[in-house]
């Protein structure tokens, strides 16, 4: 390295593109330092199976530093980004400023409320680990009080339950909430019967899955309505209060209600001080750098790009691991680049010109629960059973660490054969939103909380 | 039934007692109601390992109206109660009140922290789920925060990690963090290293696990040191501050402090208004029920009664285990005896003699780390490796739940072949008391937070 110090990579955020950026920069002759919030990597496509009790959170998350323990020049520090100084080259978080020579920001998106912010509490989205494990001891907790009311012989209107957003998230949830109340749950209770709850999966839209062919979206509709799953199309949520969700005229008590609906990217787009898209994606450069920081990439869920067609690149992981190995082969080649000319020439180089980046669309995969799927490989479309087993392959495929991979396996093969759901705990607080009424000292049925449901189709 | 309702039978806890009630009480002519403040039975005996990220929350857990689910004459209540009315024989809870004709009370017990109520925050003790996952992230962040310091240039201290207690709990806790920190995060760090970390084990009491024999006792000591554990005996804890543990004059910086030393039955022992220990535990009548209520009994952690030789009875989960079917026996017994009375002679029967309950110790057995352990089977003792076997064992055969128990076996092959922990999340916030100068906006290393340690024994 001709004495010099090694060039230096940080990372911003351990999803699949800077998992996948660190993993193609191990072994080269650069030093990394990977920086995330937390300490483990999870694995989004399977948080909807922790969020409905099917896996836990161990089994599709990660440490960070023991998935790249072995790469002996990457480092792992959990800390919270706060900015970045894009001419002293550091990053910036709360106790320290971490120097870089490239850096590569692929801090992906959370929940958007469209300006209602403070839906957050009232409707959780499904991102985090943390997400899902409140999405879960909503969900249990709702039966939990809904057959304390009914033994003390309140109430026993079936509960409903309200997922905002037809996209893959959100089918996903209906479809398995759909199930748990029809199988897992169905001989649990003694006062209540959870195979009456309602599930509502409620899209602005006109389709399911909007993003996938039509006649997909058709089967997706099918698939659910199969589950149980009340399908409201070309609907927009209005407001939601604690326990009422609101559209347009109609007002519907819901024990819990789930957001799928929108997504932002991490406000650390906006820190790098370039253009971003409405979404607050940056508008990155066709080689994923920002404009006038060649050293500067973003990737993943923020980075706004298109494709040769024009098309909005989705924000999927296929994506992510393509952009984080592509970026990685660029700083390697450059830095080979740079010590090839400095044997040569003493002179500054000039920048090389860099190669763009190019998706090619491999396919898309949505489950919809228990042998129900959508997959569409090219102009290839197939659903149900075989959908689902396409689906359960590549998942399972491609989760990280081996350990979990075989767990994963069991705990499917489990549930399938037995419709048992095995991470079914209420961890935290035993409160609700919505059912305040029923943690006062003072007790006494609250009739207008019970009445459930109005018309949902005036 | 002769046109009466069934005799209603409420069990409050479901614990190793409550449940083993519950079970026995199946499929009699009794309708039994379970309530309990959480929706999960826990298996105690391995909180640890879910406190040390060897194993998921789900994996020793299970719903405890799954576990009943199969018995329609048993209802499940998740409820906080907040006392009883001996006299109008109901239980009370913030919404409703529930009527009994008998009355099981298997409330447990919690931590004492002997009139230092606020060393609970700073010294997390180990009961519950939800105990053993903040215990897990304060563990894994001490890391992670010491891994951050070191990599701004700061102190690389090793980290104290301080267990007070050296009962079952104490020793399990102490010898499993030695392992970590020299073999599954042996690797995982770049700026600290964590098998230089003091593992310290307090214990006010001249000897480790004082309730065994003293040959096992010493052998335990033994294990402990092979594993790097760091015993101090005869020590008395003075005073807890964040990050901060003072025994005498001794004052020493500590990243973690557990606490395992002290049990203080539960509060509602209290309710039924009758004499307890110093404990708080009831003190029972020899058949378990209470002084001038033959209707209401006492079991488990929650009940004081001596054995023949006039030793109190250990709060373990065997004694709770028989108990609960104790007192079942004698409630169906008692409906037999009075369906047979009111079928020959219509006057009030006479309360029958009752049995007293017996307890024939089977044996002990404490696990200190991997492979190590001590068992007391009547005259035998034995430790090491073949202790350890029984314990595996014993524990793996006890857990409820097929389910559970094949995959808590596999874990438990995978981990002790790879020294792996499989559960290292930190969830929740990313705060640790004692370390608030690392989130400070202003940031800037504080030397004095640094400087571990001073001298133990001086």
């Amino acid at each position: 390295m001709n004495g010099k110090a090694a060039h230096r990579v940080v990372i911003v955020g351990a999803g699949f593109g800077g998992l996948n950026a660190a993993e193609a920069l191990a072994g080269a002759s650069v030093r990394v330092t990977v920086i995330d919030r937390k300490n483990h990597h999870t694995f989004q496509p399977l948080l909807y199976q922790v969020a409905t009790a099917g896996l836990s959170p161990g089994e599709i998350a990660a440490p960070i530093r023991s998935i790249l323990r072995r790469h002996r020049n990457v480092e792992v520090l959990m800390a919270e980004v706060t900015g970045f100084d894009l001419e002293r080259r550091v990053v910036q978080t709360a106790d320290q400023e971490v120097p870089y020579d490239s850096l590569i920001v692929a801090a992906g998106a959370s929940h958007a409320y469209f300006g209602h912010d403070e839906w957050e509490t009232l409707a959780p989205g499904l991102k985090t680990i943390e997400d899902a494990l409140e999405i879960r001891r909503r969900v249990l907790l709702a039966f939990e009080l809904a057959e304390r009311h009914a033994s003390a012989g309140e109430s026993r209107d079936p509960l409903n339950f309200v997922v905002v957003g037809a996209g893959p998230t959100g089918v996903e949830l209906a479809g398995t909430l759909a199930e748990i109340c029809r199988h897992a749950l169905a001989h649990d209770f003694r006062s209540i019967d959870p195979r009456l709850t309602h599930i509502h999966l409620v899209e602005g839209g006109p389709h399911v899955l909007p993003a996938y062919p039509e006649d997909l979206s058709r089967s997706a509709l099918q698939q659910l309505q199969r589950l149980g799953v009340e399908v409201l199309t070309s609907t927009v949520v209005t407001q939601i209060e604690p326990g009422i969700i609101c559209m347009g005229e109609t007002r519907m008590k819901a024990a819990v209600i789930l957001w799928a609906a929108g997504v932002a990217a991490s406000p650390l787009g906006k820190k790098l001080g370039v253009p971003g898209d409405r979404a607050g994606r940056v508008l990155v450069e066709p080689d994923l750098s920002i404009p006038n920081h060649p050293e500067v990439f973003v990737i993943g869920d923020l980075a706004a790009l298109k494709d040769a067609s024009g098309k909005m690149l989705p924000g999927v992981a296929p994506v992510a691991i393509l952009q984080g190995r592509f970026v990685a082969k660029l700083i390697c080649r450059q830095i080979h680049r740079e010590m090839e000319l400095a044997r040569t020439s003493p002179a500054q180089p000039e920048p090389a010109p860099r190669p763009a980046f190019h998706y090619r669309d491999k396919g898309n995969l949505a489950t919809i629960g228990r042998a129900a799927a959508v997959a569409q490989f090219g102009k290839i479309h197939i659903s149900g059973f075989m959908a689902w087993l396409a689906w359960l392959f590549v998942h399972i495929l491609f989760l990280i660490g081996f350990r979990n991979r075989v767990l994963v396996f069991i705990q499917w093969a489990w549930s399938y054969a037995t419709y048992e759901r095995g991470a079914r705990l209420i961890t935290g607080s035993t409160s609700l939103p919505g059912w305040s009424g029923l943690h006062s000292e003072n007790p006494g049925p609250s009739e207008a909380e019970q009445e459930m449901s109005v018309a949902i189709h005036k």
